[in-house]
């Protein structure tokens, strides 16, 4: 085996996977989903958003799933949020992390969060501030870092350049998203030096979509880069709505399948995992899973 | 970027893509997927297989095949054959090179072939030897060389010792096919390195199948490795009619998105080969092509 450390999963299918999903579920069985994450062992859940639900409809009821979901010892919902707005919602609703997200382009930056670079590192500053003096943790996503539906080639440094100016505030995690699923493994270990160089100390998680089939080889090579955090999605579901063309989050269960073959351990269960993502799929209607674990199997047990 | 090596493709969607789908393409479909290939750039084609038409009904054409298609200087068509009728068939057709297949694990090659792994060995020197004689190149695959779908685990030792015995009769390239699509990057780098240690100067192929989501990270892994020809099917079409739960070879076109943004060349154009994928998708009447730059699209360009 080639490794034999311990990768943690951020299950984000509640959040990035539903939200861009166009059937809206109702919220028991957003919570049901959350539940079966949890008896499958994932412990750290992207469970919703405090945005705006005119902009994403799906996360209107966040409230309604945080005030519902079960609340067992040693799970963590993190809610992202985008402004103060969202922060405050985010405390009410009694998450215990929340994220930020800054865009690495001007352009996607301005089209999806309504004001530039600067301004969305500002209020990084204020939100990521008040959630440390609310004894609350706090990461940052850096998202299309890997590159940008608009501006194309996001080079490495403007990446490193908004890390390091946004731990101008500490942050308990700093992420790397490839939110359109363009991102390519030697671009994946290049960032995750040069991040970890760059900001010594703050453990850094990686977030990838499969939009063109680069997801699980960008999550290895993030793993074997010292990444030791990585979103992932039961299902395979989710996208981003305001990404052109872009696709679901890399697979829960399929991520799994990797890494225990490589020797790795996650604390989830492999199929109760795909058995959670062959669920929320049929919920939504999709008649071929992202995921492909539950459809193939594991690997054979090999009785003869 | 981290690479700036060629790497070849071996186009196998005329033989491994079309022989698990179930509808019957005619011919000329056939002879025109096959140009359409050459027109993007592929030069390496796995065109047909002379196996018995009533197991492999989709390949019952393959004279009429190899009667038809372009012969550009530089192409070469390789048949696979499975035993000396076979081999004669090629020969007779016209293949440029032919292509055996031994099964790693007797279960699968009793079922698969017929006859147990000794019996197959046996046949491949008769084979190589004959096509060597005849000046016709003569490639070993290694079928379930990661993992059986029978026996499970296949031990790295099994693989070796199955190319060592086949070399007493020299081979022009071997391969190794993760036939069911289990296999992950650390038994890649594990076998590359192994089986280039046994088989000193012995091109090495490899070939996967996308089944778990492992096929895009296995195959930068072997290039990596030193790996330097891969098998890839425009579309991502195919499978092993005989393999419970195989799904398609890894795309060509998803494969040259990686391999490109990875600095890698290959002399196939993405935009053609991801056409060419669609279309073949198109004809055999599949609504989501298993491909997903045709979808998704190549890195945008930036034009602001």
């Amino acid at each position: 085996m080639g490794n034999t450390h311990s990768v943690g999963i951020v299950e984000v299918g509640p959040r990035d996977g539903l939200q861009n999903e166009p059937e809206l579920l109702d919220t028991s069985t957003k919570v049901e989903y959350i539940d079966r994450l949890i008896r499958a062992g994932a412990r750290r859940i992207e469970a919703v958003s405090f945005v705006h639900p005119k902009r994403v409809p799906q996360m209107a009821d966040a409230e309604a799933v945080m005030a519902a979901v079960p609340r067992p010892a040693g799970v963590s919902y993190i809610g992202l949020v985008l402004n103060r707005r969202g922060l405050d919602r985010a405390f009410a609703a009694g998450v215990d992390e929340v994220n930020y997200v800054v865009i690495a382009t001007e352009t996607f930056s301005l089209r999806n969060q309504g004001m530039g670079v600067e301004a969305s590192l500002d209020a990084w500053h204020d939100i990521a501030a008040a959630a440390r003096a609310a004894g609350i943790r706090v990461s940052l996503t850096v998202s299309a870092a890997f590159g940008c539906p608009f501006e194309g080639e996001v080079p490495a440094d403007r990446v490193l350049e908004i890390v390091r100016s946004a731990l101008a505030t500490p942050a308990d995690e700093i992420a790397l998203a490839d939110t359109i699923g363009v991102g390519v493994p030697h671009q994946v270990r290049d960032l995750a030096a040069r991040v970890a160089e760059a900001a010594p100390g703050v453990p850094l998680r990686m977030h990838f979509h499969n939009t063109r089939n680069t997801g699980y080889a960008n999550a290895l090579a993030a793993v074997e880069s010292g990444v030791r955090t990585l979103d992932a999605s039961a299902g395979g579901i989710g996208g981003c709505p305001f990404a052109p063309a872009a696709t679901g989050n890399i697979a829960t269960e399929d991520l799994l399948y990797t890494l225990h073959r490589s020797g790795m351990r996650t604390g989830l269960d492999l199929e109760a995992t795909a058995a959670t993502g062959t669920w929320i799929c049929e919920r939504l209607g999709k008649t071929q899973p992202p995921a492909m674990l539950g459809r193939a199997g594991g690997f054979p047990a090999g009785a003869r």
